[in-house]
């Protein structure tokens, strides 16, 4: 370990992600979605790097990269290690990228070494996790593990390309989308390494921090009728403002939601139905998006901010209606032992206990944990903490780390010790 | 005034008013503005009736429709009947029409028995009040008293036609635009009738109201700035949410602006900027809309309303800034003299003392009342006091009752009681 080489690592994990950000669907920005001609650019390059690293690689049903680093002797299970590699529109070049980069650093430093180990490794470049595209959900770590998003063929992209054609185009069969392409019976986990996205590790002054859980969360639209009218001739106690309504609901939201922990709520979206300056709004919607890393705690806020709603209507003479968006996803703990293995590796590279934090956002290893034990390690987020945002950055010291970690903790990992 | 036959006048008004709302530049909903086909048939018709009630009829260089009923004798003051013709986007069929169709049933009446007055009545219909299609205000009464709006000559359309082109296709000359179209020096005053547009009548069970003051007023366009943010990952005492601030300060604004009498704030649009559910809003802008019927109320609450925004700001870590979109408008009391005499007639024909009250909204009256004395009569709008609707309703009754109210104060008006 003590000629793990930081700096040159640092600067090739920096120069690799904005080598792939320059795939992009759009050159005013960074945005590369499903199986664009950027896409599919970005994947032939994961692959070449795969390859250089010693690893045989293949691509999947869904166009996911997999680089599989072949374990000591016959017979062992697999870890995987995996992100994803297409972004979000106008997107930050680390969010999914890093993880991947790292996967293949790691591989790259065994494969220098002559080092194979117990279990055999799998660093998986997904496809499409964002789902910017064809507006999906984790579609391509489903896939890998053998679930199929019900008509997703159909759907089709802002100029019309349906699904199963940007397939096609892309040298692909629809028609074997959903089938497993990791014998699952033989995963010993999945570990994803991942910018954090927030500004938890950049407050705390770490580096690195290991997930606890990923929280759940609901997505609602929430609709305010109250009575338009002219701005300038109903007497205010006369007024049954839908915008004034609204304004209630989303302070209520946030006081509730401010109760502490890993708890938030956001309202992204307000918008007044035909609104003009000199109109008293009649119809208002709203998202109401709520998330927590335990999921009574959130189901207990949700009911409590519905109910706090309800109050605000009838007390001011306007109706609601609410519609879910997105489904209630659980939140998904961390296995103990993963995280307690990426701690370890945590704080014998840094030298201090390793921050433990929720995450906020969803990740793939959410789908992964319906077939094995899953671990996260985050990666702090430079410039405030922002994502899914040009200005996102991650320091090469940071990468670096991150990449020790890892090392260190595949070095330790027992797949025996993991239990199915 | 006993045989005034409520029944007939009624009908016919009402009639009018549907007749006239056929005259419009959509087939789907009643929208007629300034110029366009439907506009110059409206203008046409109305010139048939003034004919009809025995007056002689111009049409000025904005487009005014002028219907002149001589007085009883030569060297007479000229007092002024008018309200507009043209109409907001799916607006309702009485809003202006009515105060027109009401002069011209008062000189028809004052013609069938042959009956002059002291003073010449001028029945104006203004061509362009709304000004939705060239964004323009007052234009037509500013016209009438010799005052042009500058650059309205360049402005285009939704279709691209410029004001200049418009007006020459309608046989009118841009060039003459701003010559006054009536002798100045002449006036004896401009008495408005007007559905209220709001419910303060319908609630108080009154058909009729003489207003005091044409509440002033001013326009704010607010953008709050604050910090964009993953949804899920922020955590909420971290976050500086552009449009959380935004609805504490829309809820400031109403509360400050429910201290009571005329004064009203509202709110219209509010837009978050680039909204997504899943993203804390970075920025909000927002309109403010606050009047009231005397200035120094109205200003002090505007100055309380921004002093609560910017503390809100403060508290929040976010910024504000504000443009003023429509000039500060002044109050416009209603001359006493005219007013007093409305309300004797009024009274005289309801048998009961009037009701006063403020208009919230703007009305030609207010540019008059830079030449001449003005004087507002408003008539109760139906429907839960909807106007700018195409639910917008006034009672056969109550528009005969605003006509025999008319009358009456024509036949007691003396021009020569009437200071200039």
């Amino acid at each position: 370990m003590n000629d793990f080489d930081r700096a040159r690592h640092g600067a090739q994990l920096i120069a690799r992600a904005q080598a792939l950000g320059r795939h992009s669907d759009s050159p005013a920005h960074y945005t590369r979605t499903f199986l664009t001609p950027a896409h599919q650019a970005a994947a032939k390059q994961l692959a070449e790097w795969m390859l250089e690293a010693g690893m045989e690689v293949r691509r999947d049903p869904v166009g996911n990269v997999i680089g599989r680093y072949e374990a000591s002797g016959p017979g062992a299970r697999t870890l995987l290690i995996g992100s994803h590699f297409d972004s979000v529109r106008n997107g930050g070049k680390y969010d999914g990228v890093l993880g991947i980069l790292v996967g293949i650093a790691c591989a790259a430093e065994l494969n220098a070494r002559g080092e194979r180990l117990p279990v055999a490794i799998e660093v998986v470049g997904f496809s499409d996790e964002e789902g910017a595209r064809f507006q999906t959900s984790f579609l391509a770590s489903k896939s890998l593990v053998g679930r199929r998003e019900a008509d997703v063929l159909e759907r089709r992209d802002a100029d019309g390309v349906s699904f199963a054609d940007a397939m096609r185009a892309a040298g692909l069969d629809p028609e074997r989308l959903g089938e497993a392409s990791v014998d699952l019976a033989s995963l010993a986990g999945y570990v994803e390494v991942h910018i954090e996205q927030g500004p938890v590790l950049l407050d705390a002054g770490a580096p690195l921090g290991v997930v606890t859980t990923i929280a759940g969360g609901a997505r609602h639209r929430v609709t305010v009728r109250g009575e338009a009218g002219h701005a300038g001739t109903v007497p205010m106690p006369r007024r049954r403002d839908a915008l004034a309504a609204a304004c209630e609901m989303v302070l209520a939201l946030e006081k509730r939601c401010s109760a502490g922990g890993s708890l938030v709520g956001t309202v992204g979206i307000l918008q007044v139905r035909d609104g003009t300056g000199n109109v008293i709004p009649g119809e208002v919607e709203f998202t109401c998006d709520i998330r927590a890393g335990e999921d009574d705690v959130r189901l207990a806020a949700e009911r409590d901010v519905f109910a706090a709603f309800e109050a605000i209507a009838a007390r001011r003479g306007v109706s609601l209606s609410r519609v879910e968006l997105t489904r209630n996803v659980r939140a998904v703990p961390c296995s103990p032992r993963l995280r307690e293995g990426l701690a370890a590796s945590v704080a014998r590279v840094l030298g201090s206990p390793a921050k433990e934090l929720a995450s906020g956002a969803g990740h793939d290893a959410m789908v992964l944990a319906d077939v094995t034990e899953v671990g996260m390690l985050f990666v702090r987020c430079g410039a405030g903490g922002v994502s899914h945002n040009p200005a996102e950055t991650v320091t090469a010291e940071d990468a670096a780390l991150a990449t020790q970690a890892l090392l260190d903790f595949l070095r330790s990992f027992s797949s025996g010790s993991v239990r199915r």
